[in-house]
C-alpha cells in the first residue's frame, strides 16, 4: 500500500470581499445581525451584485484553484493521472464540470469522477482520490471541490417580501473552489493522510438540507429551491463532529492534546464556536476561515487545508471534520505534516 | 488484489411501454418516421403522459432495481458495505439520490459516491466498485445507475411549433435503472470484471451533449436545457466504440472471435446496428435493447448486463463498451463469466 501525501493546495475566491452591508443592500437582511447572529463577516461570489453580470463559472474558479494547486505542488498538469470533483453545484448535468476543467488544464486521457456532493463532498473527494493512489491504482492525482450560488440569485427578485428564514441562506453562502494534489509518498514534502471517513448516517432520519433543481420548465409542483433544517442542523451537527473526531483520533490512536490543528465543519462563524467548543478544542488550534470566507460548500475544507498547508510544521498533525447535514454524512481525514 | 464479480444484477422500467403512436400523439413526431429513422419502438416514462402525474422519483426506480439485483445476489441490504451510484439526473442537488436510495433499502452506516455522468456513467460507477473492492478497501458493494427525464417534459408545452431536431430527443430518451452486486470472490458464481476502462479523451473537442439544469429562477439568458450535437456523435462514436473495444481486447489478451458477447453504446436502435456493423461484431453476438427500452443514459447498460445475466455459460467471454459524448469519455469493461 501506497502512502499519500498531499503536496499542494491552492485555492480560489472569485470577486472581492462583499461585506454585511452590500448583503444587506441587495437581500433586506440587517447588516448587524448578520454579524451578531450569523457571525459572517464577508464572502465571495462570481455574480456581481450590481450589474448582474455573471464573470466567472464553477469550471473557471475550480480551474484556478488547480493551478495554484499544481504550481505549490512543482507539479505539470501532465503528471496527473486522475482527477476526482465534488460540487452540488455543477455548471451543467452533462458535460461533468470535471471534465471542463480537465480542459481547461490541458488535461486529456485521464479518469475523471465528479461526486455530486455537499458539505462533506470536499473529504468525500480526498476520500476517493486517497483511495485511487493508496491502493496502486494511480501515483498521482488532482481532487478538487467547489460551488458557485449564482442559479438561486435573482437579482430580479424583491427580497424584502422573503421570510427572514429564507433571507439567512444569502449571508450564509459564498463561491469558492479549491484543489489538492494528491501523490503517493517518493519522499516528498507534505502532509501524509493517514486515514479517510466517509459514512452516511442518514436513515431515518429526515434530510437537514435540500437543494432542489429545475429542468426545462418552471414546474408549478416543483419543491422549494433551498431547504435549510437550521434547528436540526444545530441540534445535531455539534455531536456529530465531536463523534467523528473522536472515531478519527481512535483511528489514528492518538489523544486529543496531541494533535497540532483541526479543522472543523464551518457552517458559519458563530455555529463554527460552538461546535470548536462543544468538540473541547483550544480555539487557537482551530484552523478557521467561514467568517471571513462565506460557506462555499465543497470549496470550504480546501480553505481550510491551505490554512494547514501554511501553518504545519514538520511532524504537526491534523484532524479533518465535515459533517454534511443533507442525509447526514460524516466526513474526516486523519493528517500529518512531514 | 482481489478478484471482483458481478454476482447479481436487477434493472426496474417504470410503468407500462410507452409506443411510438403514444409519441407522435404527445410531441408531434410522426411515428412511422420515429421507427424508421431512430429505430425505436418503445420507451418508459415515470410521467404518466396522459395526466401528468409523476409516478416514481430517480430513487424509487434506483430502489427497485437494487432490491432486484441484491435477490439475484442472495444479498441482504445489510451485507452492503458501500453504494456507488451514477446518474445525470439526481432528484435532487442535495441530498444526493445515492443516499436516499440507502434510505429506502435500509443501508446505513456506509461509504456512498454519487457520480455525476452521463452514457459512460454506469461503466465509471462499474470501475469505481470494482476498484474499491479490487484493492481491498471493500469485500462487496451495491453499483447503481438510472435516470429520468421527467424534469424536461412540459406537458403544457405545445410541441408542434418545436423543431424536428428537438423533438428527436422525445423519441430517443427513456426512464430506467439498474443495478449490480459487487463482490470480492470467494468462489461464487458470477461474472468476474477482469478490466475497466473509464477516461475522459475531450480536449479541444466540443462538447457533443449538454444537459443544463436551473435554479430558483428562470433567468433570460439561460442556455437551452438539451443540447446534442447528433452529427458529431454519428461522426464520432462508431470510432471511439471501435478503438475502445480494441483497447479492451488488447489488454484481456483476447482475440475478437474469441469473444461471446458485446455491450456496444446504444444511443438509438438505428445508430446501434451501424455501430455494430463498423466494430465488426456478428449481430448475434450482440446484447441489444434499446430499441424497446428507449435510451435511459445511465441505467442501460445494466440492462445490457442482466441480458448477458441470463445468457451467459461459464467461461463466456464479454466485452462492455459505453461511449458518452457529452466530453468524449471512452468507458469499458472485460467480462468473463465463472
Amino acid at each position: 500500500m501506497n502512502r499519500v501525501k498531499i503536496i499542494g493546495v491552492g485555492t480560489h475566491l472569485p470577486g472581492p470581499q462583499i461585506d454585511n452591508e452590500k448583503i444587506q443592500e441587495k437581500f433586506s437582511v440587517n447588516a448587524e445581525w448578520v454579524e451578531l447572529m450569523i457571525g459572517n463577516r464577508f464572502r465571495h461570489l462570481v455574480v456581481d451584485l450590481d450589474t448582474g453580470a455573471i464573470n466567472a463559472s464553477l469550471a473557471d474558479i475550480c480551474t484556478d484553484a488547480a493551478l495554484a494547486a499544481l504550481d505549490r505542488a512543482y507539479t505539470d498538469a501532465d503528471e496527473i493521472e486522475f482527477i476526482v470533483m465534488g460540487t452540488a453545484t455543477p455548471d451543467q448535468l452533462m458535460p461533468a464540470t470535471v471534465n471542463m476543467v480537465a480542459q481547461k488544464l490541458g488535461i486529456n486521457g485521464v479518469s475523471t469522477y465528479q461526486l455530486q456532493s455537499g458539505c462533506a463532498g470536499a473529504i468525500q473527494a480526498l476520500d476517493l482520490g486517497h483511495k485511487l493512489i493508496k491502493t496502486g491504482t494511480f501515483h498521482k492525482g488532482l481532487v478538487i471541490g467547489g460551488d458557485i450560488c449564482a442559479k438561486y440569485i435573482d437579482l430580479k427578485q424583491d427580497y424584502s417580501d422573503l421570510d427572514p428564514a429564507e433571507l439567512v441562506n444569502y449571508a450564509l453562502f459564498g463561491d469558492g473552489a479549491g484543489a489538492a494534489v494528491l501523490s503517493a509518498d517518493d519522499g516528498v514534502e507534505g502532509i501524509e493522510i493517514l486515514h479517510t471517513l466517509n459514512r452516511c448516517e442518514g436513515l431515518n432520519r429526515e434530510p437537514g438540507q435540500e437543494l432542489n433543481w429545475r429542468g426545462s420548465f418552471v414546474d408549478d409542483d416543483a419543491p422549494q429551491p433551498l431547504k435549510e433544517g437550521y434547528q436540526a442542523i444545530e441540534a445535531n451537527v455539534p455531536d456529530m463532529a465531536l463523534e467523528t473526531m473522536n472515531e478519527l483520533i481512535a483511528k489514528a490512536g492518538w489523544k486529543l492534546e496531541e494533535i497540532t490543528h483541526f479543522m472543523t465543519p464551518q457552517l458559519a462563524g458563530n455555529m463554527t464556536d460552538k461546535i470548536i467548543t462543544h468538540m473541547g478544542i483550544a480555539p487557537e488550534k482551530a484552523l478557521n476561515c467561514v467568517a471571513d470566507t462565506g460557506n462555499n460548500g465543497n470549496g470550504l475544507p480546501f480553505l481550510q487545508l491551505q490554512m494547514l498547508q501554511d501553518k504545519a510544521q514538520p511532524g504537526d498533525t491534523a484532524i479533518t471534520v465535515a459533517i454534511e447535514s443533507s442525509k447526514w454524512i460524516k466526513g474526516g481525514l486523519v493528517l500529518q505534516a512531514g
